[in-house]
């Protein structure tokens, strides 16, 4: 493959994309957890996980695919809802052991219905104020 | 000990924290990750991991204490390097295995000294868009 100026990453996209798969640390399970937030309002949506395949699937179509720990398959999020999101950015974090993707959610990203995966379950902590 | 009107976890508090503590789904290795995100701007700073103290801690003290998977040891964010988190709000997700804490982040939260773990690696995902 050549090098084209709408490469979607950088200007020799196979090389490039194998270096960030290559640099990203997956764990003992093969999995890099991959926080999902909303591009606009920056709404933590959910925690996701994917394997070097989901990953490389996620970087490089548009949507996020996650691997289903519980049903241990590929998850291409809204296939099945219709609940799609789509990527607009990615980062790996200082020791690129957890990817943040910055998605346009359709409709709701909990499979309860809630928007976020973390309207569900509110905590009251103790609430901390820096005091210098 | 007795609820009082100012407790931190309901008029319950010892009962509430422990049932919060039972309903946090920690993985095999004992763990849970937290998502930390600025409470303002909504920038997400880090992922990190708890386990069952260090999620006490966190919920009752008003600053984040993390474990260290590479040291093996509680890590009050800060009480080295003076960046603490003080913690504003907490939440668990649907399913209880992640925790998003939103926080007043004091410096730097890398190690990198960078402001957000995330600023390091921005990648250069194909975009997507919504078409329907």
């Amino acid at each position: 493959m050549t090098a084209s100026l709408d490469s979607p990453i950088g200007s020799e996209p196979d090389s490039q994309l194998e270096a960030v798969l290559a640099r990203a640390t997956f764990d003992s399970a093969g999995l890099l957890p991959a926080i999902v937030q909303q591009f606009d309002t920056h709404e933590v949506l959910m925690l996701g996980y994917m394997n070097r395949e989901a990953l490389r699937r996620t970087l490089t179509e548009g949507r996020v695919t996650f691997w289903s720990r519980s049903r241990q398959e590929f998850w291409r999020k809204g296939d099945t809802s219709g609940h799609a999101q789509f990527v607009r950015a990615a980062s790996l974090d200082c020791d690129s052991d957890t990817l943040l993707l910055q998605v346009e959610q359709i409709g709701a990203a909990c499979h309860t219905g809630e928007h976020s995966c973390f309207d569900v379950d509110p905590l009251t902590p103790t609430i901390g104020f820096n005091h210098e």
